[in-house]
């Protein structure tokens, strides 16, 4: 391995610590994940990038699955409307929406408002679905695509069209609703923590921070390396205000008419961009292991391999490592080592296998790991049994780097001057609130910070607000977003 | 059973002696598939007709990843001076397409159109992808929803948006680029025979039916029991079209700069509309069990059974066949039997089981099969082994008879009033035809029925066209089509 030619090419990836933002873009473009479509805003998820999504889709919907959520299709083109016809909704999509006037060759009658979200056509919908309460609760879930156009485009993290699932539901009561918002966070939360090894803070939303027609909206919020917040994916209990709208209602047990509660849960492509930030390294991405496509990378060392051996001996590992259910790819290039392993290290690869004619001699293997850049030699015939005990490892160490970067940055203030300068430094601060929107305004406008969520976890304290210096009763999470 | 009443609510179901047209909607409804959406020519895909999608979905995909082929996402609004650049392929599409004026609050000074495919979009990125021969061949899938206006939309036979893939590759050869549309043709034509039991005819579309800026367009073609075709599915050579168009060019291995061939190919929410027309009977719903998303239905029968041990029996078995790789459902609902028996077999479900008290004493189930009706009465203990077997008899059997329904009704006629009478009466005509697109249109403007393909198995042949009595070397098919 030629470390000087590895430091030369290495230096496409700007350093975290130079400008956190440039690494941000070069990890992306060093790993093959993504690229800027032709209109502002738009982005092409090339075939790694897909892999990742596809792999929290197949894991979420088993999930969905299991809760025995149906899966359907609602049309991309919403009447505007319908889209109208809830207040807090539409001007909170308004300003964002893409609309098609002309379509057949036409000026159309009515413009079609390209989905932002899908309340409202599929609750219209639901009016007709939902009659009694034995049509309920009513579990539906759709994978698809929505536009919000975006002033500030950022691959993963803000596009002009992103993809989504989006579950919407029906409950006979609010209680219910509520419960299965909550749950369906938690489903969320063990795919962030459990899968993506992303600690999560799960809480709720403030009012002027949650959903436009929710009645509240749950959420967990990350923590990035440099301090700011990502939300991860957001659950919404919709009480009864879209079913008044468009009148979801059942015959209850006792015969009398109700509105359904409702509710909205949605996770999107921008929790990639959540787990670039929150793992990956100088040297590129960092995938941990229960997400990655590619969980272990076989590499053929040395230009000599021309009877195939290596090749072949790398095969039958692969083959091996596959029945243990491993996700595993061969590189048997004619390239040179170095180079190999720089390209799979970019890619954020969990293990790489090094395999040469010499260690082949001796029946053994090199065994890398992405996280730490341990090397150490192994047997060939313990290679499947070490590298699941390996994968759990990495797992955890990343979760665990990831935890402590958190913990270090979860700041406890009681003052303007320390809640500034904790904003500031790149924290999440813990303060007071006095529950005033107004306040919450001023707070975003002098310091960039908006309230992340007031966690499940946090007790009843009482306090002053730090910034009103009212009475307040429990501490909220602030901190700059992505 | 109470028949009587099975005989009443089956009037739901219009006969398709009466009005074929009407019975298709019915069916649609009557399995609870999909509806309009409130948009003309949208549809809602409601989650049973949604299973289906993800079993086509699953099958087609597993296929294209052992080919090799990425998946990965492009952007759904394409910059109308993108379109354009391909001359026969804007004016293919141009009277079809929905266009966004209007985003985030603002005219946009490009007006954007909803793709109704991606080749333009994704080749104006190819060209920056592939530069060697190394990069090739470049094979690309997304799963993606499309737009095209429709004039008279009709649930998954045509509606203004759709769901399909799109296959997109780049090829060093023109010879290997026609390769492997074949063999893409010949992965669809797998799906419609061996999954979902339609036969179809593979072959090569007239100039003036084939995609608008391919070379040439490879289609398989399904009879309905109508006797109308149904395009199931199509793959395209593109040549070097677009290539030329969008600078889609690579170094060879001899150094010098070509043009990559390219293929497209295509399969779509469409099927699922072939799929009813091929199987379906008066009752509603037939599903080959191969597709099915629910192989079998277990009933429990009996309102006495207060202490669910039937129900208790029905998820033991259930278990069973689950080990056994059958994709199973308990219905236990305190209906009459009538009711549910009805229910699922208008859902199409292969087999049936009932489970009552007194089989249970007898350590017995019963056996319904959607495709005849017959009933057996079988030992508990041997019906996971005897259920696979009759899952692939049922699958055979509707094969059989969608291949039936085809050879009687293809006519091989030589004189224009055979072929006026033998398109009237639906059938597929094998005529001869001068290649002259002036009389495929004249043909089309008289008869209503178009050329199909010329299919791969049609030897050569002199002879007479049918319309114009102008030499022929060979037989083409004429069907009026969905």
């Amino acid at each position: 391995m030629n470390s000087n030619n590895d430091r030369n090419e290495r230096k496409e990836i700007t350093k975290r610590s130079e400008d956190y933002s440039q690494w941000y873009l070069d990890v992306i473009a060093a790993a093959d994940l993504a690229e800027n479509g032709p209109v502002r805003g738009t982005m092409i998820i090339k075939p790694y990038g897909y892999a990742i999504w596809e792999r929290i889709q197949r894991i979420l919907d088993e999930h969905f699955k299991e809760l025995n959520i149906k899966n359907a299709y609602f049309p991309l083109f919403i009447p505007e409307r319908l889209l109208k016809r809830e207040t807090e909704h539409v001007e909170g999509f308004a300003p964002e929406v893409a609309v098609v006037t002309h379509a057949g060759g036409k000026k159309l009658e009515e413009p079609l408002v390209v989905r932002p979200t899908s309340e409202t056509i599929m609750y219209e919908t639901f009016s007709n679905w939902v009659q009694s309460y034995r049509d309920l609760p009513l579990l539906i879930n759709q994978w698809a695509n929505v536009v919000r156009w975006e002033m500030r485009p950022r691959l993963f993290l803000r596009t002009t069209e992103f993809l989504w699932q989006e579950g919407h539901t029906v409950h006979e009561s609010m209680k219910e609703a509520d419960a299965w918002a909550r749950q369906m966070l938690s489903v969320y939360q063990y795919l962030a923590e459990q899968v993506m090894a992303i600690p999560v803070i799960p809480g709720i939303k403030s009012e002027s921070e949650k959903f436009a027609g929710a009645f509240c909206t749950y959420t967990i919020e990350a923590m990035m390396q440099d301090g700011k917040a990502l939300q991860f994916a957001t659950s919404h209990n919709l009480g009864t205000n879209f079913a008044k709208v468009f009148n979801v209602s059942f015959l209850d047990r006792d015969g009398n008419r109700q509105y359904g509660s409702q509710t909205s849960w949605g996770l999107s492509t921008r929790t990639i961009g959540g787990l670039i930030m929150a793992h990956s390294d100088d040297k590129g991405l960092v995938l941990p292991p229960w997400l990655a496509p590619i969980q272990v990378v076989i590499i053929t060392i040395g230009h000599a391999d021309s009877t195939g051996v290596v090749e072949q001996k790398a095969r039958e590992i692969a083959e091996e490592l596959k029945k243990a259910g491993i996700r595993v790819e061969i590189d048997a290039r004619q390239l040179r080592p170095g180079e190999k392993f720089y390209e799979w290290e970019k890619k954020g690869v969990p293990v790489r296998i090094e395999l040469g004619p010499k260690d082949l001699a001796n029946n053994e293997a090199i065994l890398a790991r992405r996280d730490g850049g341990e090397k150490v030699s192994i047997p060939v015939n313990f290679l499947a049994r070490k590298i699941n005990s390996l994968l759990a490892d990495i797992q955890t160490n990343l979760y665990k780097k990831a935890s402590q970067n958190m913990v270090s940055k979860i700041k406890k203030v009681d003052t303007w001057d320390e809640f500034s300068r904790a904003v500031e430094a790149g924290n999440f601060v813990l303060a007071h609130w006095c529950g005033d929107a107004e306040v919450e305004k001023q707070i975003k406008e002098e310091t960039g910070a908006t309230i992340r969520c007031i966690p499940f976890e946090q007790k009843a304290e009482d306090g002053e607000c730090v910034k009103s210096g009212k009475p307040s009763v429990t501490r909220v999470i602030f901190a700059k977003a992505y």
